[in-house]
């Protein structure tokens, strides 16, 4: 039996889906349930979550109007700010036996250079290999609300990602939505999808089992 | 026989070489050279050479006093930069017919994240592959001078590089000019090596010949 003074393990939870599908709501209430449960827990978002990381963030928010960066330049800043969280954040953080909670990381790489942005996946996913070395998540959670929903969300709201977002057309996001889906059928065992258009508390109520399951 | 007006092919010859090594002297007088002979030449530097590049050199040259930046990271932004310049700039010159001048190119990310800093090979390869697409330089010019040479006229001139490059060890800029050198070996049809410790004239004669005889 195991001393109640053992470290617990670390763990990665990523959440993905499209812009307001309500990763941020999610994390905030998930962060809460783990505190309760005496986890340490460390939220970060992508990208960013570094100095550097958001230094690349002003980059990429500061030329989503235009459409002058080019989607292989996109992708490297991407990761090369996943890169750095990963080596000065999470690891350490896994090694404290933190709960690790990321607002995107690999997976939206996969879906919105890869999949929307018609990079090819094998570079993609050698690039995303090499930016987060042997950090994986071990559990990811997709919200998924229809494209229609998502972009009427967004419009709501003021920050800076309604530019960029209507100015990518419907179809991109629809390419989003089922890049996710088929993520999901590729890794069955790390991603779980959820119906994001149930109330907050419903969808909270799913998160804190699934976690509570994997957690131990 | 090729009529006179019809546009020259494109060339994009790229400078190598440890800091101080006389590139960007170099640089300029063949882009004179080239003038006076009725091309059109395009200078470009990395990282930068864009908008968007100045801004990713802008981050690591602000993080270059520090060691926070991760080398992983470090590849990534140089290869970003790359990717951005490639394809706004190098790609729309190169199809004009110019002769495309680039103060460092993939070779550095190679030589400097690779061998220097310990990356294995294979990543930083197809990483930099990713980001050139189908532009590879015609000619590689490697200006070599001893790393005692280089770190001496580096100390003497007012540059955001000293600081960065007086904290590597010598043993790094030991590594980076035998990176070079192997380089040459590994690619002898594109990669010449010019001995930087004569004088400017002498380098600018030599660098000239090759280049006219490699327009053809």
């Amino acid at each position: 039996m195991p001393s109640k003074s053992k470290q617990p393990a670390g763990k990665l939870i990523s959440f993905e889906g499209s812009e307001g599908s309500g990763k941020s709501t999610q994390i905030a209430r998930l962060a809460a349930h783990l505190q309760q449960a005496g986890r340490e827990v460390v939220a970060t978002r992508e990208p960013g979550g570094t100095e550097i990381g958001e230094q690349i963030r002003n980059i990429i928010v500061h030329n989503s109007k235009g459409d002058e960066m080019c989607p292989e330049t996109e992708l490297l800043l991407f990761t090369a700010a996943r890169a750095q969280v990963v080596r000065e954040v999470i690891v350490p953080a896994l090694t404290r036996g933190a709960v690790v909670l990321s607002d995107r990381f690999l997976d939206s790489s996969t879906v919105y250079q890869g999949i929307a942005r018609n990079l090819a996946a094998g570079p993609v996913s050698e690039i995303n290999r090499f930016a987060v070395g042997p950090v994986m998540p071990d559990l990811t959670i997709v919200i998924d609300v229809p494209t229609e929903v998502s972009l009427q969300r967004v419009r709501q709201r003021a920050s800076d990602l309604p530019d960029r977002m209507e100015r990518e057309n419907i179809t991109f996001y629809k390419k989003v939505r089922e890049g996710y889906l088929l993520l999901a059928q590729q890794w069955p065992d790390r991603v779980v999808v959820l119906d994001g258009t149930q109330t907050p508390d419903e969808i909270d109520r799913q998160v804190w089992a699934i976690v509570q399951k994997r957690l131990g």
